[in-house]
């Protein structure tokens, strides 16, 4: 019993140091290589995933995880890992290498398309490949898949034990309520920013006093900047992130920043003991990307934020505030407005975003849509949706790197997202006596210590489904979240 | 063959990413990784150097070995290939396990006390750890020598051929032409340098255009911060250095940007065809430390470097050079004093540190020498060679960290390096009519073209001793070294 843990524990402790290198390798790569440097780091990540993935499936594992899977006395925490671990790998030998190395080539392949043709919205010359990594993820989905619905094999790897079925009616739901909101929304007046300069080293700056101010250890962390910002965590006690500038306007930049923190708050707030272990994650994408949308949009584009943070900006950036206040920036960042860009829509029209490729990447893999018909489909919906059309489809179908790179199964994870994260807020809500007015006091402490105790505590012992009933006291439901933009769109 | 050739460089390229992700894992551990990151970064160095070891040993490589090193009809960069993996691999077969993670705790172990006994320089609590890495250094060095000289396998760690009785005579010819040199040069007069400021930030922003200034390639690296500086290259286009600063004194920077310009320029100047093989390295230590020492002592320790970066110099530190010119920190670059501690030692003494570090080891290995009489011996050889005595071990035998991590056959290379790089720049000085008149000039170019051609290119093709004689016209030497020694004891 006790060499079975000790074996099983060996391997999950090799499993995380090689994921952790591949991490800083990855973060690196965005924040700190030379351009040089590109061709070997590719390699690079391709040996450490190879690496990972012999160690998974290493076949002398199995006595040992036979072993515990019948032992009845294990504790909470041992039982949860086993149990993560037996999944991971089982869904690691599912797929044969042979597949592994096709959907890499034929996704390499893509995405070098995808970046060449994208400019000029080539949707011919990127459906080609894009074929082949949809033919193979439709294998790979049919390979995988436990049930009668290929795409929630996919689903699975971001989502672990969410179903097409179940998403379908909220994503239906989301769209009926949300599409009169846009109109209500687009109606507000937005008067915008005078043009001013906005130091790139003072929004860094920044980025550094807004994460510390929400509760951002900095002892434990790193902030820099990449192109698209994101948070990596390269082992415990690491949790960095990146923020991006446009001297321009902050107003993006800070978003960014409040987005990222709270992902990075969430993995600075899982328990020491999990270091090294399949614990130490989030359940799902859908729990991780509830935190940074909390912080992003339930405290950052508050009015009381802004007006905490005015001081802040005011020593920041003394000639570009001069004449303006912090409520002059907050309407920026609640502003409504359709647009084509998922990555800069508005809270409002985000969803719509979302529930558009969750309708069109379900008809992909079940084989009810063909690539060839995907610009019409997405054009009818951005029309029916938010009321525009894109230009071309470098603007439109093609603007996302994640079908290119065969992520199909990731964008609802967004909207699960931003429905937890509005079902927290008013849980918080209740908990702090008043989300507004404790940002308004500055008790971010407070805040975070409802996450900390209801959220980040659990890291991956338990599924998301189970913190978040018990966190929010009630199942999945998009009232809070329309309920909430009802507000923003009304302004 | 074809197929034997595949799976060797299969097995090469898994190596060499291997090794990447752990260079990139250390540089980050010295220049952007939050303290609490440490203990995982620790662990996650040791499962990467576990997977290598195990990786270079595993045993499906040995036919197709066996037929490559059998094939006369290899190509010299082949057959150089193979017989660099043959000898890495046997020296990695003939070291038990057991041995290896008996060294890896006492060295762990001795270097956490020497951390904290250092400062007091309390050598009995020191003696007690050290004693153990001793003994294991000693089994180490018997099971893996191929000779009567155990000594020569640790060395050949570092530079592999090198053998100690081929080293003594020149450590011992050099010892007594050097002392002689020390006094001379501690007799002129060094004024010193005023007390100013020179902001870090300056420092930064100068050790990058000295570094572009000698031809470094910014696009293929990157320069950072660190308490020690090192040059580092996780994979092929990513050579990268850091920087110390001292705002009180600029001098040591400059010496320490141009010391890592030189490891990182031989670096950039391997072949791209050697990415990812064993071809992409440098044959020793002492061909590495060769080029280092080149660039600092023979080009940035002279009066007409000093002269060609005067614009840069006030141009980066207007207030901090007023009044002064660019002689003014060349005479501090070059002074000579009696000093005890290596790392901060001039160039005249610095191989007078090494000498006795080289005879004290050499002593230890073969057991003419026991712990306990370790402090004595160095005081003895600090008054011979240098007339001044440790006030404690703190700043004396204990001041290194080579020994508490077992690196015994190490510190010759330095002074190889010193050798290699007075011959190599006697030969420069006929190439380019006059070294220094082609730094006057500002003929940088062609002083890195020599060495690109009669040093980088060859990387690791060929052993140092065959580069080394074919660049400099001669076998390994004290001559030219103690030539330019006398010329800077003289001023």
């Amino acid at each position: 019993m006790t060499d079975a843990w000790t074996h099983f524990e060996d391997w999950t402790g090799t499993l995380s140091d090689i994921g952790g290198a591949g991490a800083l390798l990855g973060w690196d790569r965005e924040t700190g290589m030379p351009p040089a440097g590109s061709e070997t780091r590719a390699r690079q990540l391709g040996t450490l995933a190879a690496i990972h993935h012999r160690e998974l499936t290493r076949p002398d594992i199995d006595g040992a995880l036979a072993e515990l899977e019948a032992d009845t006395s294990l504790t909470a925490e041992r039982a949860r890992q086993v149990e993560v671990m037996v999944r991971a790998r089982r869904r690691a030998q599912r797929m044969p290498e042979s597949l592994v190395r096709e959907l890499s080539e034929a996704t390499s392949r893509c995405v070098g398309v995808w970046i060449e043709m994208r400019g000029a919205g080539d949707y011919a010359a990127f459906a080609e490949p894009f074929r082949r990594v949809v033919e193979l993820k439709r294998v790979h989905a049919r390979t995988v898949a436990d049930g009668v619905e290929p795409y929630d094999a996919l689903l699975d790897d971001y989502e672990p034990g969410a179903r097409a079925a179940e998403l379908e009616p909220v994503f239906a739901d989301l769209r009926e309520r949300l599409t009169p909101l846009v109109e209500l929304g687009a109606a507000r007046p937005r008067p915008g920013l005078p043009q001013r300069h906005w130091p790139a080293e003072s929004q860094v700056a920044l980025a550094r006093d807004l994460a510390e101010l929400v509760g951002y250890d900095m002892s434990a962390g790193a902030v820099a900047l990449s192109a698209h910002p994101f948070t990596s965590s390269p082992g415990y006690g690491d949790v960095r992130f990146t923020t991006r500038v446009d001297e321009a306007n902050p107003v993006g930049s800070i978003m960014a920043v409040l987005h990222e923190t709270g992902h990075a708050l969430y993995e600075q707030g899982f328990p020491a003991a999990y270091a090294r272990t399949p614990l130490l994650d989030a359940p799902s994408m859908g729990a991780h990307e509830s935190q940074s949308r909390f912080w992003e949009n339930h405290v950052g584009r508050t009015r009381p934020f802004w007006e905490r943070i005015g001081p802040l900006l005011h020593g920041r950036f003394p000639e570009a505030m001069r004449g303006l206040d912090a409520a002059d920036l907050q309407r920026e960042a609640t502003a409504v407005e359709p647009s084509l860009i998922r990555v800069e829509a508005d809270e409002v029209t985000y969803n719509l975003h979302i529930a558009l490729r969750f309708e069109l990447e379900l008809a992909l893999i079940r084989g009810d849509l063909e690539v060839e018909d995907l610009p019409t489909e997405w054009n009818a919906r951005m029309r029916d949706f938010l009321g525009i059309v894109p230009p071309h489809d470098g603007v439109g179908v093609m603007q996302d790197i994640h079908w290119p790179e065969g992520l199909f199964g990731y964008f609802p994870t967004y909207t699960l997202g931003n429905l937890y994260a509005a079902q927290l807020a008013e849980a918080a809500d209740t908990h702090v006596d008043g989300l507004d007015r404790a940002i308004a006091d500055g008790r971010f402490a407070e805040i975070l210590a409802f996450m900390r105790e209801r959220v980040h505590v659990w890291a991956n012992l338990r599924p998301t489904r189970d913190v978040m009933v018990e966190a929010t006291g009630g199942p999945l439901s998009a009232d809070a979240l329309v309920a909430h933009l009802r507000g923003v769109a009304a302004g």
